[in-house]
């Protein structure tokens, strides 16, 4: 099978290629691609390095899959042409999410969707991606009523920019020195925003519409009752996400622990007296999705309430991109290598 | 009035101080206790120089209005014998905040309460005063129902050593050098922790469930449904919450605002499309309770979501600490200078 990865050079990009090499993923050869920019940056892959090319109507014309993370008018512009040159793309861009010809795919949660696809299957929002695997299991057992989340979202989420953006301008302050800001409307360094993505309607902002849109649409529950609070910390890699969730049927910690422990690709680390519940810090680098604080939400029928963090670029993005390909290849979905 | 600050060298008592220099409070001189070991310590009053003194018991006998904030077991220990003295006790610690005999007191919610004291009257924590402050205009105009917050607290409610602890964990960390935590639990610099205080009953903290008794007993609805995942974040001064309310009657986002701004020591800071909104940093060092991100929350029927800022050592300790002091004034409850 032949792989682009379209927006290689970014922070997301750059896992995929990480998580293609180190899963084994069934290909020889991958073509890095991005803007003229980018081109010419070199990347490791399998212990070769790859030169970054810059992205032309002619790059995906040898091509069978195409991850990409280039943003939303980079997949605007050139998933189309992938398409037509016969390649099934995978996209963690926000530009095809809410199409209803696009599956929106989470492979643990709605892996049978993906099967719908016409050329393009889209990758959700990161904060969205660890909440529903914390939901489904939950969702299974008890059905799902409504949600309430406030997220504590990293920089990474925003890309290598702001990533650099939390370092330095924490550097300046701690040396009380002044910093202009490049990437964040605010200082980001010992403060929370709560703000991500572009303002939306009705008073959110576009992320707290992903989370709330994306998870309708991934649960296949339309009228899901839920709403968000998006926040960005300064916090370098891992989202974490403070969630109550109130169910149909009764529910309690027990059986919570048990469904989401059982729940492929999801992890309880549980045990506040010992001060043991999920950390972004530890999660870091690690593709499972976490949960803990598992506790009854009294305040309403069937409540349960719980903290659930992962790492925003490996399952939040580019473990999730790929698994998306391993589960179309188990499906024979895609060309075997060879 | 004789004034004593119970714990005058910690970063609340040193507040303290300075509040009532700044606000004119009405005496010509206070009385700085602590432990042995923080006695000899120097602090200024309105220009003069005052040494912290070992708390005995005859430290109370020339004094009329103690403010303390030493701790559980040091108030505890102290305010009985100053209340035996004749003093009249505003306590910062949550050793009597749900003791049916103490009003637990936020000045502009419930002062009234105030006037049954019998010696001490109880200052609330922290995230919950900022919160009943926001919730309390919104609960008159439509009757509280139900309350989901999480919050984002800084490491100064935690006092002096966690404020040092983050900023030295941060450059140790930024220099990428070992750091020996002494403090927190685990990392704090770049890292969210979801525990606050000590783990409490049904597996929340007792910091989550400080907010939950104290807001019922301070807005006087003993019944309130209401819930929290409280979280440390590092930020050096200034708690944030993301607050989800139902109401009983309907209440839009326009009625929500005019009443927030019309309430004493509430402003609203709500343009997302400008990124406008209350942040940590920005409120840092100043008196009011900040609102903004107000916004309907759909997934419930008469719901409101806001982002709520405040500075938890000014509005969250020491001043409200103060202001209940100032009220009694008011009221003719505490003898008048002279």
């Amino acid at each position: 099978m032949r792989i682009a990865i379209l927006g290689a050079s970014g922070l997301v990009g750059r896992e995929m290629v990480d998580v293609l090499a180190e899963r084994d993923f069934p290909t020889t050869d991958i073509k890095l691609l991005a803007s003229s920019r980018s081109a010419g940056e070199k990347i490791e892959f399998r212990e070769r390095e790859y030169l970054v090319e810059e992205t032309t109507r002619k790059s995906f014309d040898d091509i069978d899959l195409v991850l990409a993370s280039a943003g939303k008018s980079a997949s605007k512009k050139w998933l189309p042409v992938a398409v037509e040159a016969g390649a099934t793309c995978i996209d963690n861009s926000s530009a095809y999410r809410m199409d209803p010809e696009v599956p929106l795919v989470v492979p643990e949660v709605n892996g049978e969707d993906a099967k719908t696809h016409k050329g393009i299957i889209a990758n959700p929002n990161c904060s969205t991606i660890q909440m529903v695997m914390a939901l489904e299991p939950l969702h299974q057992k008890a059905t799902l009523k409504r949600v309430v989340v406030s997220t504590y979202q990293s920089v990474s989420g925003k890309g290598k920019d702001a990533v650099g953006e939390l370092e330095q301008e924490s550097i300046f302050l701690l040396n009380a020195k002044p910093y202009e800001r490049q990437v964040f409307p605010h200082q980001i360094a010992f403060n929370c925003l709560p703000e991500i993505d572009a303002p939306g309607e009705d008073g959110y902002t576009v992320e707290e519409w992903k989370m709330i849109l994306e998870t309708r649409k991934i649960m296949n529950l339309p009228d899901l009752a839920i709403t968000a609070t998006c926040v960005r910390v300064p916090v370098f890699f891992g989202h974490s996400e403070a969630v109550f969730a109130e169910f149909e049927d009764p529910i309690n910690v027990e059986d919570a622990r048990k469904e989401l422990d059982g729940f492929e690709g999801v992890r309880v680390v549980d045990d506040l007296a010992n001060h043991l519940y999920p950390l972004a810090t530890v999660v870091a680098e690690t593709d499972s999705v976490f949960v803990g604080r598992i506790r009854p939400d009294k305040s309403v029928a069937n409540g349960l309430a719980f903290w659930c963090v992962a790492d925003n670029i490996r399952k939040g993005a580019a473990l999730n991109t790929v698994q998306i390909a391993e589960w179309l290849l188990k499906q024979d979905l895609l060309p075997q290598i060879g």
